[in-house]
C-alpha cells in the first residue's frame, strides 16, 4: 500500500498515466486549453511528449481525461448529433439528464461541477470545457455561430445542475426527466437555432 | 478602532444591528428561513425580540438584510410587477442586469452570490431566497403555480449570472444588456407563462 516517490521516465510504470493525469491537470488550470502543450505536459509529469499521446490521444482527449469525466461527452452527444437538428435541444437535454441520474455518475460528476466553480477551475471552464467540448459538439451539429451559441447553451444548462443536482431545489430536483426535457427542452433548441443580435 | 466584547441586552448600542444580523445571517444558514424565528435570532443576539421587529421588520425583511444584498429585491422588481404580465420577462431580465453591471454592486452581489453556493448556504437559497423573496414577488405578478415556476426561473438567471458574472465567458460577458434581453427574455417569460407539465 505504500509507494515510493520516483522521478524521471518511467514510460512503462503504472503511475505513468497518474503523473501525467496530474501534470495535466494543473497546466490546463493554469493556462486553460489554448496555451497548454502536450509537450509542456510531458515535461512536467518527466515523460516523452509521444507518451502522452500514445495513452490519451490529442490534447482535446487528455482534457477531456484530466476533467475525470465519469463518460465522454463526446461519446455520449454522438446519437443527438447523429440524428440532426429537429429536437437536438430534447435531445442533447435528455441525455445530459439520463446521465447525472445515474446515480453511480452523480457524485463524480458534482465533483467535476464543484472543481468547475472554484475560482482555480474558472479557466478550465471557459478555455477548456466551452472551447474544447462544447463548442466542438455543436460544430458537428452543424449550427452557425457556436461561440455565441455554447454560452448561452451552457447557462440553462449549468442553472439546470445547479439547482436540480447542486442546490436539490424542489419541484425541479423530483421531477421526472421527461418533464424537465418538456419544460426546458424548447430552451436548449432555442439557443441553438433562434434568432441572435 | 477596537472594541470591547460585551454580552446581553444593548438595545441602543451601535453594534447591536450587527449582532442581530450575525445571529439571523447564522440562523437562517442553519435552520433555513421557515424554521428560524425572530425569538431565536434574538436570544442568539442577546436581545429583545421586539427590538429585531424594531430594527428590520418581518422576518422576510430580516432575511433580506442578512443576504446583505446592495439592493433589495422586492424594491427593485416593484417597478416590473406594476406594469403586468406582458414582457414581464424581458423586464425582470433587465432590471436584474441593470443592477448587476453596477461596477459598485457587482462586488457585493458576487459575494452574495458566492456564499448561496458554498455548501452552508445551499439551504439560504432553496428555503430562504426562493421562499421569501422569489417567490412573493412572482406571487405578486398574479402568475400561477408559483412553487414550480420560480426554480424554472432560478436556474436561468442563476446561469447567467453564472457565465457572465462569475466566470465572465465571452462573448456573453461583454454583450450589451439590451442584446442579453432580446436573447434570454423570452426563456424568462416562457418559464413564467408557459405551459407546465
Amino acid at each position: 500500500m505504500t509507494t515510493t516517490a520516483r522521478r524521471g521516465r518511467r514510460p512503462g510504470a503504472p503511475d505513468t498515466r497518474a503523473a501525467i493525469l496530474a501534470a495535466a491537470r494543473e497546466r490546463f488550470a493554469e493556462a486553460g486549453f489554448g496555451a497548454t502543450s502536450i509537450r509542456a505536459v510531458a515535461a512536467d509529469a518527466g515523460v516523452d511528449p509521444a507518451l502522452v499521446h500514445h495513452y490519451f490521444g490529442s490534447k482535446r482527449d487528455l482534457f477531456v481525461a484530466s476533467l475525470a469525466l465519469p463518460v465522454d461527452p463526446r461519446d455520449v452527444l454522438a446519437p443527438v448529433i447523429a440524428q440532426g437538428m429537429d429536437g437536438a435541444g430534447e435531445r442533447i437535454l435528455g441525455t445530459l439528464l439520463a446521465v447525472w441520474d445515474d446515480p453511480d455518475r452523480r457524485l463524480p460528476l458534482l465533483a467535476v461541477a464543484r472543481s468547475l466553480l472554484d475560482p482555480s477551475g474558472h479557466r478550465l471552464f471557459q478555455d477548456g470545457f466551452l472551447a474544447a467540448v462544447l463548442v466542438p459538439v455543436l460544430t458537428e451539429l452543424g449550427i452557425d455561430r457556436v461561440e455565441h451559441r455554447a454560452p448561452l447553451l451552457a447557462s440553462q444548462v449549468a442553472g439546470l445542475i445547479l439547482m436540480r443536482y447542486v442546490l436539490e431545489v424542489e419541484p425541479l430536483a423530483s421531477m421526472p426527466a421527461d418533464d424537465v426535457v418538456s419544460v426546458m427542452g424548447p430552451t436548449i433548441q432555442l439557443y441553438l437555432t433562434g434568432p441572435l443580435p
